[in-house]
């Protein structure tokens, strides 16, 4: 069981920042999310993308701001349950939360702290009848460990940056790469086309467009794929991995059944603190709702800040926290780095 | 008469970010500060100490946080009024706001953001008797532009680093540079004080410690003073100049008296749009107060965001206004520059 003060469901932008002003109260955080990597739809949509209205930044990459902000956070230590969905919560008589994923880890807290955006990512699975069946033993939607491709055939289906910028990975990984795209234009930044071109041309990618996969065949484990192509030819290609890379689609998902007021698919808060109807239960950035609500990264930032000081004060009932600038006061990590303003100097002249 | 959309009082961070939210909405921002650069606080009070709650910077000096503001608002071509302090307010029967400056200028707008943080700065004045009535007349609490000085005398008293670094900067523009100070010690950056120590040294800066300066001179204008030093010894000395920065106090001020409803010397607004009792104005920023307010500048920040939408839908009030991401529509500014993020190549391999 993992325990902490708040437990953070969202390791997006504002999950992130919450570890930090967390920190400063001296309150752990530890944070699940569905997705391989930190950052949410940040890292997952646009990492290469230039976003105009963080303040502060005249222009700062998606995937920028996401490694600014996991430095930030760095020295609080938090925790992370990465690849793996909160799917239940139990409120325990002492008042505390459990939280369980679905792949069956425990985290619990006296807090928590939905932050899960638009909801947890989950792949477009293309219609191939029996592709369910197949996950795990061959099919993957996301590539998390790209060693496991090594020296093996796999088909890569997709037209965007993901399926061109993985086809180019597994390249120099794989034994065979085949890409399959049901139109002949790719979409995706210059170099990736021209790169896939290129490897085209050397024959280390086999591309097969237009096209689609219809079938898949195995038994214990995927061993081949059937591909028909629009003039209505099909193909069957030998395999050890399908990955379609259809994109990322975010569901609410187990969430919406966790007895929290819902509009609109968002949870509904109150803004003095941005608790849900469950106290304890707190949800902040894309994911609550109130008069007023923009979906945007400044407003999750502040709607955090607020959140932690409600949430210090249900941790310790009999404390009062005075709030100290950084400036002033600097900043203490838990791994015992502390970084404060120089001090001036007071000296005579004489 | 100055006319813009939105009138905004105070050049803080979060009244300069105001100018970039209302630019997205394509409406137009003057500022009103009463000192003589924007930036507020952090321009003020401490522009080389590092902050370290701003998301996404897990450092920056508070100096640099206000330049990339002013870069991030550019094109957006705010107007300032600077050095004046607006001083009353009037609602004309059209609905619109004039607010007039204690040096007379006029602005008038639909919405006025007051974005007064902890209030106008006013300077903290020593007391001597006589002092009120040589300023302008030889007198300055704040230096808007060192060329009046040149080939000068002036007196520069207090102990901090804005009385080190102007006697710093003003040995090499005025004939001659009296520092004094009630203390012997200083109290500023190492840099400074050990500068100060070398310009004494050179005789380029002359030096008067422990003491004060306890009486002026001069008719039209000011021409001498007398300083008492601490054993109680008095020196009269010839000066065209008396510059006493013994630091600037916020005072919330002739804001105070304008019927907005006011609590703990703060403005209270609503957290739906952050307006204030008075239909129209707004207030944002730590000038603000209601449940749960933290006086923190990524606050003001999600404060002027929210604003700006409820400014929007007042001045156009038949306009729906739909929210788009800047990464997706980019910025469009109002000097004909247009931010974008690059656009995908769509493009067949073959
Ligand atoms: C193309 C595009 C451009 C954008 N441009 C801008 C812009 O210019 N400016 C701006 O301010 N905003 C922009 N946005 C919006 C911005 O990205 C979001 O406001 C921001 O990401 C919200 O942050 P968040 O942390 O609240 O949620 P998210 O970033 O959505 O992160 C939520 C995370 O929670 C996880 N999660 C959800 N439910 C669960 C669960 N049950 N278990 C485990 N994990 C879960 C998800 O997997 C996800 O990683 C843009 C969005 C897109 C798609
Ligand atoms: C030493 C110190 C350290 C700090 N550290 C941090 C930190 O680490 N993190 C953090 O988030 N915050 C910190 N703060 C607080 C932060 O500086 C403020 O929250 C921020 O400056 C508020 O911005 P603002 O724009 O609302 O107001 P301000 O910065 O106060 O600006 C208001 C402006 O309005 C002007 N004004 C007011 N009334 C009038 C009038 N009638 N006419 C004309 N002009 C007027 C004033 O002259 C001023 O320039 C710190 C503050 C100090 C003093």
């Amino acid at each position: 069981m993992i325990k902490t003060d708040i437990l953070i469901i969202g390791a997006g932008p504002t999950g992130l920042f919450t570890v930090f002003e967390a920190g400063l109260l001296k309150l752990k955080c530890h944070l699940i999310d569905a997705l391989p990597q930190a950052g949410g739809q940040c890292a997952e949509i646009y990492p290469k993308k230039p976003i105009y209205d963080i303040p502060g930044f005249p222009e700062v990459l998606a995937g920028d701001l996401v490694d600014n902000l996991m430095e930030q956070i760095k020295s609080f230590e938090p925790g992370f349950t990465l690849g793996e969905r909160a799917e239940t919560i139990e409120k325990l008589e002492d008042g505390n939360f459990i939280v369980t994923t679905n792949r069956g880890t425990q985290h619990t807290a006296p807090v928590v702290a939905i932050a899960g955006g638009l909801g947890s990512f989950e792949p477009r699975r293309p219609p191939i009848q029996n592709i369910s069946s197949f996950e795990d033993k061959g099919v993957a939607y996301i590539i998390r460990d790209p060693e496991v491709y090594r020296d093996k055939k796999v088909v890569i289906a997709g037209g965007g940056d993901s399926a061109l910028d993985w086809s180019i990975f597994l390249a120099n990984v794989a034994s065979e790469v085949t890409l399959v795209h049901r139109r002949n234009e790719f979409r995706g930044a210059l170099d990736s086309v021209e790169k896939v071109q290129e490897l085209k041309n050397e024959g280390k990618i086999q591309l097969i467009t237009p096209g689609e996969v219809t079938a898949l065949f195995g038994s214990e484990q995927l061993y081949g794929l059937e591909v028909t192509k629009t003039d209505g030819e099909s193909v069957y290609i030998e395999t050890d991995h399908f990955i379609p890379l259809f994109g990322l689609a975010p569901k609410l998902g187990p969430i919406a059944n966790w007895g929290l007021e819902i509009e609109k698919n968002a949870i509904k808060v109150d803004t003095f603190d941005y608790q849900t109807n469950v106290p304890g239960i707190y949800a902040i950035g894309d994911v609550n709702t109130y008069p007023g609500k923009l979906k945007l990264i400044l407003c999750g930032f502040h709607e955090a800040t607020l959140m932690c000081q409600s949430a210090y004060q249900r941790i310790f009932p009999d404390k009062k926290y005075v709030m100290k600038y950084t400036t002033v006061s600097g900043v203490s990590g838990f791994d015992g780095t502390n970084k404060q303003a120089p001090k001036p100097t007071i000296k005579a002249i004489v």
